[in-house]
């Protein structure tokens, strides 16, 4: 049995019971890719049982309903994490492709203005000058006049948002399996071509991907999608529109393994 | 020809290119309103034309299909305030529902953590200690180390956002049409009932609202969704599901004209 894991559309964020964090991902990607994918899959290996774990938030585009894909409801950074490890620990995947939009921040803290600069004035009166650099930074984190997340927050007073980085999803994935086929998104607005090559090969070796599919948000909003298709810190090709970049990432996907098992298969490791 | 004003769902504020602050709205109640009011209309005003304006955002549920329904599509706040502003010009809207969550808050600015922190040690350093407080809360505003809105913030530091208060749409619509009867909402999350009846008398007096619905997130989430209809600082009715929240408001909207009419024919006013 074949085991896929797309990820897809964009994560959740709590600021307060009421109001949340989300960015723009549709989650049409993530649909394109299971189209296709389908599609390969009864054409190139019609005999071959497969599975697709489809982790996508309540809000996303739904994946078509197929008795092959079985879907995973996750919300925030936290959720998906959660998921991924059971996920993990539950079924051997062998190919992840990781197109969901995580929000890379989550609020630690939300709290009136008035009241942070009053905590930071009375903080300061005692301390040396040489302190405050620290001590306003700790505040802007952990402020005491912080409001409690499970309230609504009154629109009385201007607030603040502080904000933390979440946990790097994608970091994760090879750690929970080296073997597993990696395909990973960096989106970045209106940036020069070789930038967006640039930080895409540096997403892929931090992370150890196999693949990367680079875009520029521009493109997206001018409704062209360009996508460039990274391996081994390699533009391996340039397609436009979702769907003849879901056809290339999942076309790519199988090559390298198809080209690893053949060269294992030489070597003897087979 | 009759008008009817709708808004539903909940505003879209951008924090940067990619990020949104949204709500947990749905849309629902507005599409319930919608067909109570088509319902209504079919059987008790067979012969009555008449145009729902429906204003919404394109993430939230669509309102049924209808030739008496024209829908127009909002975003942030201000958005929602012009689009208010145009519709009371071109026509003569009679009800307005103003169900739509609407974003208390907008972004101001998006300023790393570790630079804002520097900004107001250094202007506090030449400052007596009695301006610390006006300059921190300056600072905090309107930081110079802001990150411009049309960029993806990076995920190398940790953020502050800084929220202002968006100008209340609700205390717009008696000064665009006083003549206009005026419906809106309160949702407040686990408080004593009356509490909740207090504030939303209090929404009504401040905004001129002819009715007010009353609901409690808590009765939401735990799927039954209590409604108090307000009308003269009274509770009129309690209804539960949204179903019978939509169509309770829609019979009361008409009682209360058909009243006043009946009142300034007798007076010789009409």
């Amino acid at each position: 049995m074949l085991h896929i894991a797309i990820t897809a559309g964009g994560t959740i964020e709590d600021i307060d019971e009421v109001r949340k964090i989300t960015n723009t991902s549709t989650g049409r990607m993530g649909v394109e890719l299971c189209e296709a994918l389908i599609h390969f899959m009864e054409s190139a290996q019609p005999n071959q049982a497969y599975t697709i774990h489809y982790l996508t938030t309540q809000t996303a585009l739904k994946p078509p309903k197929h008795p092959n894909i079985k879907v995973y409801y996750v919300t925030d950074t936290e959720s998906v994490l959660t998921c991924i490890q059971t996920l993990f620990k539950v079924v051997s995947i062998q190919f992840f492709i990781h197109c969901m939009a995580i929000s890379d921040f989550t609020t630690r803290a939300i709290v009136p203005l008035e009241e942070l600069a009053t905590e930071i004035v009375e903080s300061l009166k005692k301390a040396p000058v040489d302190l405050w650099q620290t001590l306003i930074e700790e505040k802007l984190r952990n402020p005491e006049a912080a409001i409690a997340k499970n309230k609504k927050v009154s629109s009385q007073s201007d607030l603040l948002i502080s904000l933390q980085r979440t946990p790097k999803v994608i970091s994760q994935i090879k750690k929970l399996n080296p073997d597993v086929l990696l395909v990973g998104f960096k989106l970045l607005k209106n940036v020069d071509e070789s930038e967006l090559i640039q930080v895409a090969c540096d997403l892929a070796i931090q992370n150890n991907c196999d693949l990367v599919l680079a875009n520029d948000l521009q493109t997206v909003q001018e409704g062209t999608h360009v996508g460039l298709l990274i391996k081994n810190q390699t533009v391996t090709g340039r397609y436009e529109g979702k769907k003849a970049i879901a056809k290339a990432i999942i076309e790519e996907m199988f090559k390298i393994v198809q080209n690893t098992h053949a060269i294992q298969k030489r070597s003897g490791n087979v």
